[in-house]
This record gives C-alpha cells, sequence and structure tokens, in this order.
C-alpha cells in the first residue's frame, strides 16, 4: 500500500498478466521527470524511441519504414490503424482465432468499415489457402488484418505464410502484434507487413500509455484523407513527429521516458532474442510445474507461445476459479481469468519484469494454495 | 539529464507551459507502482477519482452526474464526447474565439458532423444574443460546443451565460473545460452543463495521459448507439466502468495513481478555490513584473484568465521571439510560443507546481535574458 507520501511501502503484487505487467524499478523511477513536450531533451527523446523501434523490428537498413506512435491503450493504436489505412470504399478481411480477432471486426463496423471474416476455432492456426481462397472469391478485398500471438489463447498465428498470400494478391497488410512485438523473432519483410501495431505495455516492457505503428512508407502515405478520426489520424500523426519532431495533441511525457528506459533494458538483455529466451525460460519453469501438479494447457504445445500460456481449470470438485484466484492475489501472486465461451482456462503471463525464480515463486504459491483449498495433487 | 539509472541528477527546467506542467514530486513518485488493471486497490483508486471529480465540480449531491475517464490526451476525450453524443444526423454549433474552438470544429467535419459556427476575434467574448439568434434561426442544432478557457489566448468564455440561453433552447451543452477546470469556480448546474472535458495534466496538476468526462447522466443514456469509435465511446466506457469498476481496454495505471495523489494535494491546497487563488497570486506577479519591465498583455485586463497569459512581442528591432525563448530555455525556463495568426505574442503559463517565488525567478530570468540581448528596459 501507499503511504501519505505517495511511495509504496511495500512490495508491490507481480503481474503475471497480459498488462499491465512487471515492470523494472529503473523503468519506473526514469518518469521521474517533467519535460516539456518541446523540450529538446523530450524531442530526441522520441525521435530515439522511433528509431529504436526500427532497429527492433531490423527493418533500420531499408528505409522504407516509419513508426508513428498513438496516445492511449493498444486497442487505441490498432483502431488508428483500421481507421486510417482501409480505403474509404475498401474491405477488410480479418482473420480470427480469438477475442483480438474480433476486435478489429468490432472497431472495423463501428467505423461503418465493409469487412469478410475467416474464423477459426481458438486452438487452430489459419490456413493461409483459405486466405487465398478468399482473396480470389473477393476481389473487393483491400486490406488483411491478422493477431500474432492472440492474447485471448496465447496461440502464435502464422503471419508469415500468410503474409506472402496477402502480398501475392497486392493487398495491405496490418499485423497486430500486441503482444509477441520485442520478444519474438520474426522477418518484418518477409511476413510483407505495411503496418504493425504493438504497445508500450506489452513485450518492452514499458508503463502503459501508448501504443505505436510501425508502417510500410509507401503504405503510409497512400492514405492520405482516409482518416475517420482526428485523433487516431496516422499519416496526420506521422507527419507532425516528421515535421517538429513533436505529437500534435499532448503526449504522455513520463511514459514515454519510461518506455525510452525500457528500450533500453531490451537491448542490454540481448534484444529481440535476448528477451525471447528469457521468456521460454519462463514459459518452460512454469509448463513443468504446472504439468507436475495435474494443470493441462489449453493449446498444443506446438501452437503454444512462450509469453501467455492458458490452462484448463482443473477437474475437482473443489476447484472454484474465483477462490483460486483471490488467494493467490492476497499472497501477491496477480494470474488472469480466461476470455474463452467454450472451454474453462485461466492464463498466466510470462512476460514483463519477472525471471525464472519469480515463476518458481508464483508454482509454490499455486501449490500452496490448493492446499488451502484441500485440493489433492497430482489432479490426475 | 537523466543518469543511467534513469534519476535525473539535476533540477528539470521549470515549465511556465499550458501542458505538459511541472508537477509536485510526490505526485510523480506515485507512479512507483505497478498495480493490475483489476487489482482492487486500482479499482478503488477510480473509483475514488471519479467520485472526487464530482465532488471537485461540486454536483456529487445532485447524484445526477457522471464520470468518464479516457485515455490518451485531452483531444481525445473531446473526440470523445464530440462523436458520441451528436446524435446521428445531429448538428453541432461550435463557438469559436480560439484555435481550441477551431479544433472542435476539425473533430466534427473528420466524423461528417454537421456543423454550424460563431466565430469571434479571440481578444472578444462570444454574445449569448448571438447564440439565441443562432439557435433560434437554425433549429437542425441539436448540440453547443464552447471553449471555456481558450488555452490559445488565457480567456474565460461566458459559459453560464451561453449556457442558460442553450438550456432555454433545449439542446446538448459541451463545455471544452480543459484549461480552466479544477482552478475557476463556476457552478455546473447553472451553466446547464451535459458534458464538460478536461485532462489530467492542467489544473489538476496529474501527468498526462488520460482525459475525463463529466457528464450529465441522463444526457449520457440518451447516446446509446451514437458512438463513431469503439476506442472514444463514451456511453460503452462509462458502462465498462460502472460495471465492474474497469476500463474496458488497458488504462494507464501509473498516470492514474499520480492523479489520485494531484487531486489529494489540490484538495489539501483548498480545492478550487485555494487553487484559483495561488494562481491568482501566480498572475498578478507575472503581469506586475512583466508590465514593468514594459511588456503588454494581448487581452484587456477584464477578458484575462489568471490560468494563461498572453503577451505582445514587444516593439524593438532586437527582440527575436527564438532567440528569447532559447535563452530563457537554457536557463531553465520553459514558456510558451503564440498560437495566433493575426498578433505577435508569446504565453506563459500560471498552472502546475509553480508558486509566487517562481513567477519572480522567471522575472529574474527575462529581464536578465533581455539584457543580454542587449535590449534596454522599460520598452517604452
Amino acid at each position: 500500500m501507499a503511504g501519505s507520501t505517495g511511495i509504496p511501502s511495500a512490495k508491490d503484487k507481480m503481474l503475471f498478466t497480459p498488462g499491465p505487467l512487471t515492470t523494472s524499478q529503473s523503468v519506473k523511477l526514469a518518469m521521474l521527470r517533467d519535460l516539456g513536450s518541446r523540450d529538446v531533451v523530450f524531442i530526441e527523446t522520441v525521435h530515439h524511441i522511433r528509431q529504436t523501434l526500427l532497429d527492433i523490428a531490423d527493418v533500420s537498413r531499408q528505409k522504407e519504414y516509419e513508426v508513428v506512435l498513438m496516445q492511449g491503450s493498444g486497442t487505441f493504436g490498432i483502431e488508428s490503424v483500421i481507421g486510417s489505412t482501409v480505403p474509404p470504399s475498401g474491405k477488410l478481411l480479418v482473420i480470427i482465432n480469438g477475442a483480438y480477432g474480433d476486435r478489429i471486426v468490432k472497431i472495423a463496423k463501428v467505423l461503418k468499415i465493409d469487412t469478410a471474416t475467416l474464423k477459426y476455432p481458438q486452438d487452430t492456426l489459419p490456413d493461409p489457402a483459405d486466405v487465398e481462397r478468399m482473396l480470389t472469391q473477393d476481389p473487393a478485398i483491400t486490406n488483411v488484418a491478422i493477431v500474432h500471438c492472440e492474447t485471448t489463447t496465447g496461440i502464435i498465428n502464422p503471419i508469415e505464410d500468410i503474409g506472402q498470400v496477402v502480398k501475392h494478391h497486392d493487398k495491405k497488410y496490418f499485423v497486430d502484434s500486441m503482444s509477441a512485438f520485442g520478444a519474438i523473432l520474426f522477418d518484418f519483410e518477409k511476413c510483407g507487413i505495411d503496418f504493425l501495431v504493438s504497445s508500450a505495455n506489452k513485450c518492452i516492457q514499458g508503463v502503459p500509455g501508448f501504443s505505436f505503428a510501425i508502417c510500410r512508407r509507401n503504405s503510409l502515405l497512400a492514405t492520405q484523407g482516409w482518416a475517420r478520426s482526428l485523433s487516431f489520424d496516422l499519416l496526420a500523426q506521422w507527419q507532425g513527429l516528421e515535421a517538429d519532431g513533436q505529437f500534435r495533441f499532448t503526449p504522455p511525457t513520463h511514459v514515454i521516458l519510461a518506455f525510452k528506459e525500457a528500450l533500453g533494458e531490451l537491448q542490454a538483455e540481448g534484444g529481440v532474442g535476448g528477451r525471447a529466451a528469457r521468456y521460454r525460460v519462463n514459459y518452460e519453469a512454469l509448463v513443468a510445474g504446472m504439468r507436475k501438479m495435474g494443470f493441462d494447457e489449453y493449446l498444443p504445445r506446438e501452437l503454444q507461445g512462450t509469453i501467455i500460456t492458458t490452462f484448463h481449470y482443473p477437474d475437482h470438485p473443489r476447484f472454484q476459479f474465483d477462490e483460486f484466484y483471490a488467494r493467490l492475489n492476497d499472497n501477491g501472486f496477480v494470474i488472469y481469468p480466461g476470455k474463452m465461451s467454450n472451454a474453462d482456462c485461466f492464463r498466466i503471463g510470462n512476460l514483463g519484469h519477472l525471471f525464472e525464480c519469480d515463476m518458481l515463486a508464483l508454482l509454490v504459491a499455486i501449490q500452496a494454495t490448493l492446499g488451502e483449498m484441500d485440493i489433492e495433487l497430482p489432479f490426475d
């Protein structure tokens, strides 16, 4: 709890969630400054962030990509891309195998954008052949959207195979890489991505408050006049950043300072490869311990990413998720409920400033909690 | 400059700007926590903030008002209200005497909302009789928007007199109180306000990252199905907050913790009256010192608010604003350029964690800077 000074007087709970997540103390300490939005230090910070994101995507050399920062949550960034990059009479194909694919459709519908969908069960990978068929049958489609790591389950979608189909048909390709970017190695160019969105508060481990889009410059420049919102006008936001290095509207300066620190920590960890390796260690430790207790993963191992893992409720009469969640929470470990209609599941995130020892501590807490609930181990 | 630890190793510049502004250290220290968005402490924080904003508006007793928090900058909050509360076939009258009135029109136009405007010079108060005439002549108008304190100049618009006209015609009334709310005493009910927007990073002195709308509940409930955006859906955002205390999409948790601290400091200062008194002291000290040097205010004194003050460039051959700005900035004092096409002006903000001694320090710095620029004082 925070004392009257605002300084935490005890350790905060550890967040094993898809975000907001546990960040390093140095990331938070970077927020102890008030910089003006026209200040040269702040403008250099924004420039540094935009350049570093290109480096992380490994597309700096090409000089064909641009980074746009957008205030708000990750969903705001996605709405910005959908609302700004689908032409006025365009049609968006959304490939769906989870709640975040559904959300893209919801955004498009509110914006009165014509949509088509390819919907799969949440434990199933989209098939590039279906995309091929869809694009052949419906030439009205101008844009294709897919979620990279579906936060609903943690499944990793085949963005490269699908991207090649999309590019073969010369459509614009949007990847929602919210829960993946920064912790999964992939070839941005081979995927044929025109627009990718992620947020400050996922695998780069900043604090929440803005998202970013990595855009193919020519695809971005082609969107002049298409934006369906002033605030979310992706091209105008880019033009503002290019013109004088400033945001069009007040930026979350403190959150941006934290993000710069987070980017430095990502690089110090060995970049995307280093971070992916730590998340894999976290994941392996988690799954080994959970299996030992009798928990089953929702996804087959070959589809499961190492960022978020979904587990079935144990088949035990005394297991009540709400009680399990609350007891763990009271002991300082925050997990995440499921988001599925067809299966009783919960989720555990391996992302954030979490290490193998934290995963082991969580496992000890889960075991103790099940003991308190009088559930004998292993279940099966 | 920040060291490698992220901890500032020297005092930051003081921000005499309309925002981002200088905040107290305790407001910034409140951000040194990672709370989950479902955490009971965080949910209580959001609840406390929403309730306290009603108290500050002095409309808690009525039980007719609701607070909605919206991620992003202040403009995002304004777009949320415009896009969500003008009916599909509605028409918005915008009363304009500065750049922020113009911005409301821009937002409406991108959203394809029919608009009418009443435009005045930037040093002129809108006349309620004009609003009366406009509403009588054009019955298609459903909503009326006005800026409370125009950040362009610092002018304070007569929101109560105009509000009574708007209510007499039974139209919905939106007040953009970005640079006023929290430091100007006014009677919310007598103004007949349906929707008011301000941001975390203005007179309440939080850090930037979200805005808030104070809404008449019945007016908000009437907007079902009108929102032109998923992210900016004001009613859905409220419904989400009411249902489980949570945001629909990831909230800027750290910024929200800072805001709670800032609200406590506002209350400790004596609420709106106390803060208004400090800003008046800041303003009086500023204007007295500036006049002594020969600077003239852009606005007649009776129109000038005490939050932001606009000054003419001195009529002196060696005065170059860019040089003046840069020299002051290098000495640790950040002022703000003008935003007017018809007059060469700059602005000085009295808002933020600034006290009379800070204004006096600024005056000393301005005098020294003019000396460095070989400009003798007073000018006239």
